[in-house]
């Protein structure tokens, strides 16, 4: 019982989060276990046995209780969650990172990390104020690829730069070099393809800390969806580096 | 008086809709404005006077109401919308395609619009059952892009097929050959992007359609995001016909 009593919606100060859905808690099980402190069932759940099954290999405790599923989802039709504590990891200075500047929209987050992980970006920083990346709905927009990256928070660029100064900084602006040509330069393998909010993009000083990128596009819009942006760029530098 | 008793939440049947905020809303004027009825203005609204011209300009009337945006807009908090007649347009066989099977995700649909004109598609085949292209969450997904598009619906990708027979296939499926080396093939200007549902993708048979293409990913994820993956394709065959 004591369970489904501390089972409340989601706040970006608490100290765990939760996954809503099978695929994202699935995720999760296989890349974080040591992360989480109960899955939650539904009884209308068809795949019962086998999540029953990885549960218990993993030691991870099991609730039956609809009730739960009520008091936590406030618009998602899910029928599996997991409780687990939240969790930043230093990069890793060994390869190559994306960076956002400021994202605004938890959707968008996911998206985001849902492509960079889809090209083999492992990576992730994230200049404060941003959305919450371990909110459910970022979990869910990323379809659980969030567990496959690591992630850092930042509280300036500067911070950011200080803690990996050997990458070479890409940033991704209207006014940059055109990919793919700007990738015919010399190769370095650690680079950091830095992308920045979705209303204002980044900042003209970002051009002072690296090569600046643009995507090429059309006149019909004024810019790419983020997720579309870097999708591109990671793409771009995953085929580039072997990455993919 | 009789603008606002009739206004009512968007229905997929009815034979109007509405743009929801100012950008989506400048866009429209820009590129249909023989479609629109009526724009509604918000009395918050601080580009008042630059929209009460083009409205005056473009002789559409112009209605200040409060209430209105009340009865219409249920979650968005928007100050200028303007309600028009829906409409659908044969695509230029002239041109590349895009053709989506079955999307189901209006936020993903307007995505995908944005996405494809930013690297100069403008002629968008939807195969039904899908997501409403002209909902005003759609709409306002594309930042307006929809207008900037031609759309038609069919009922199967036969009778596409038929239609713009002249059009050489590239479904984009898991099995394909990978981008951009499928590219390195014959030149030809008239070709149509085929991409699958976001839960299934395409089914086996569109590979005997034409030259299915791939794009390369990491183990990491199951798929990439359907604007995602249209923004990549598009990219990737704009680049190589210099569409941007």
């Amino acid at each position: 019982m004591k369970h489904t009593d501390t089972l409340k919606p989601y706040k970006s100060g608490s100290k765990f989060s939760y996954t809503s859905g099978a695929y994202a808690t699935i995720e999760l099980l296989k890349t974080r276990p040591e992360l989480v402190k109960e899955v939650y069932i539904h009884s209308a759940y068809s795949g019962k046995h086998i999540l029953v099954k990885k549960c218990g290999d993993a030691r991870i405790p099991v609730v039956f209780n609809d009730n739960a599923f009520r008091s936590v989802n406030q618009k998602e039709n899910s029928y599996v969650m997991a409780v687990f504590d939240k969790y930043e990891c230093p990069l890793n200075p060994g390869k190559p990172h994306i960076v956002l500047v400021n994202p605004s929209d938890m959707g968008n987050l996911g998206t985001v990390i849902r492509a960079m992980a889809g090209f083999g970006f492992t990576e992730l920083a994230i200049i404060t104020p941003a959305a919450d990346i371990l909110h459910p709905k970022t979990i869910r927009a990323s379809m659980g690829a969030v567990f496959h990256i690591k992630h850092a928070l930042f509280e300036t660029f500067a911070e950011y730069r200080d803690a990996y100064a050997g990458h070479t900084c890409y940033p991704f602006m209207l006014d940059g070099g055109e990919l793919p040509g700007v990738l015919q330069a010399a190769w370095t393998p650690l680079f950091s393809l830095i992308f920045g909010n979705e209303a204002e993009g980044l900042d003209s000083v970002f051009a002072l800390e690296g090569r600046a990128v643009r995507i090429p596009q059309s006149p019909l819009v004024d810019s790419l969806n983020i997720s579309v942006a870097v999708g591109i760029g990671a793409y771009e530098f995953a085929k580039r580096y072997g990455l993919v």
